[in-house]
């Protein structure tokens, strides 16, 4: 029979939780909540990640159990709970915490995870790293209360893009389903999720996307962004995220591309497509990487000219 | 004990089935469900609706079983199933094809039902007719299948706003994890209900977009739009809607009002709100109604006259 982890962790009493830098819901969501776990199992544990917690994320329960890395740390962990992290460099810093025969564990949804853990759950069937840690901590009989509840249930939204990535299965819902009965304020999670632009950034959001080039028959949309443009929002707002949120409603579109100036000569770019159109193929003809449906590269090039040698090579495909 | 829906309909043979004018998901999705149910047990039935079934509704499965009311239909139903309307004016003039002693058989989740069938299974709690009638044809021993199990979930997903509004409870997504299993294509069913900017009318929406006014210290969003300006957009486009959606995102609003010219003496205005703010009662003052986050007025005023008029009011409370 296969050890549970109740079994790992029973004899352990120094902990270490951690997840991947700049943390999104599901990682810190996971993380605080197998923290607040093993503190109610009666272990010492702390939980620390080489980023501060983002301040869009603050408002989840029991944030400030969650410290940053200084390198200053005095703690020599037994086990080391890594959450939400293909594979053990995403943990940064954080890695230089993890003493020699330390035990790992090791609990991820991703696809390519390279099972790096003593002790590994991963289920890249799963929507995300919070809708496992349900189960595993149902197996290791968690006593689950509203805190767990509210942050698996914030992993399990954000990973599925509120219920509408195809990674929601019918175990997703009976989770959630599950979660709900220790009374989540539905709309007020919702809305902190994702209503995220700043009033004071909406008129600048605006007058950007009016900016946008639609071409190739109503396929393509792509959006130049210089550093002066992307300078004038304010540090909590993520904009090339809101761009692509707001596209996301616009039928027809296959492939979005933002190009954002980094340099004089060098520019970032990003994209997201639909309809089978594989930007990981795209961006790593310049070097860069991702998923099929969202990718991103570098080019040593100022932004008309990486804009324009980009564009070359969308078109061909589309 | 209660009588169940199949004691009902048992040794019926005729069946109407209707919803409300301008269907949306769930009243589409409920009927057209109710309407598989009888067929499946060799009923004669038939599904009639005042208006006909919205462009883009066109993609729920079996949707050609939905008629536009005639006026020259011959059929004497003994059965009539309402579905998602408060009250039996809701369904327009298919009423003139109920007849005298028809069971009129009303499945609904409106607060504010009035009981108006022979047999009423309405629940306020539930987050959608879809979600109710999941239970009821349980209960009666349908056979599920994929259609069936398509209509219901979009029903849901959308009176839910993609599961964030309060009325989405554990019993919603236990229905949801339930008809999932019928292995539906979740992001592509998504995409069709939420991708609903026609590209070519992206451009319109962005410079619409740009006009709105913020005032009260960013509580308050303001768009005027006149009829030269709502006429530039496709007709399958329901604009109102997305500026809604939009606004969603932006933190801190509190009351957004779209003011839309009906005529040089007409005005239609439409308010959102959040945070508690009371829209019905806004719209009472006007002769108007509807929920406290969701309301409705038309002024005999030209658009800038009815703006200012309902803006003072507004001022008051903000």
């Amino acid at each position: 029979m296969k050890k549970s982890l109740l079994d790992v962790i029973r004899r352990k009493k120094r902990f270490l939780v951690t997840m991947h830098a700049h943390p999104d819901p599901d990682a810190m969501g996971s993380a605080l909540a197998m923290t607040l776990f093993l503190k109610s199992i009666g272990k010492d544990v702390r939980l620390i990640n080489e980023d501060a917690c983002p301040r869009w994320l603050a408002f989840m329960p029991r944030v400030k159990l969650c410290q940053k890395y200084t390198g200053r740390e005095r703690f020599a962990p037994e086990v080391v709970v890594v959450l939400d992290c293909g594979d053990l460099e995403r943990i940064g810093k954080v890695r230089s915490l993890v003493p020699e025969g330390a035990l790992v564990i090791n609990i991820d949804h991703h696809i390519t995870n390279t099972h790096f853990g003593d002790w590994n759950d991963v289920r890249a069937r799963y929507s995300s790293t919070a809708e496992i840690l349900y189960q595993v901590l149902k197996n290791a009989e968690c006593r689950f209360d509203r805190d767990i509840a509210t942050l698996l249930y914030l992993g399990i939204l954000t990973d599925t893009g509120s219920f509408g990535f195809d990674c929601t299965g019918p175990h997703t819902h009976e989770v959630i389903a599950e979660l709900l009965r220790f009374g989540l304020p539905v709309s007020r999670l919702y809305q902190k999720v994702y209503e995220t632009i700043p009033v004071g950034d909406l008129r600048g959001f605006l007058s950007l996307m009016n900016r946008l080039e639609i071409s190739c028959g109503g396929r393509l949309a792509v959006l130049s962004m210089t550093r002066r443009e992307a300078d004038v929002f304010s540090r909590d707002f993520d904009v090339k995220d809101k761009v692509f949120q707001m596209l996301r409603s616009v039928k027809g579109l296959q492939v979005i591309m933002i190009a954002a100036e980094v340099g004089p000569r060098r520019t970032r770019i990003n994209f997201r497509s639909r309809d089978g159109f594989d930007v990981a193929r795209l961006a790593a003809r310049f070097g860069g990487g991702g998923h099929k449906k969202a990718s991103g590269c570098f080019l040593d090039k100022g932004l008309k000219q990486a804009r324009e040698a980009v564009l070359s090579e969308i078109r061909k495909g589309l």
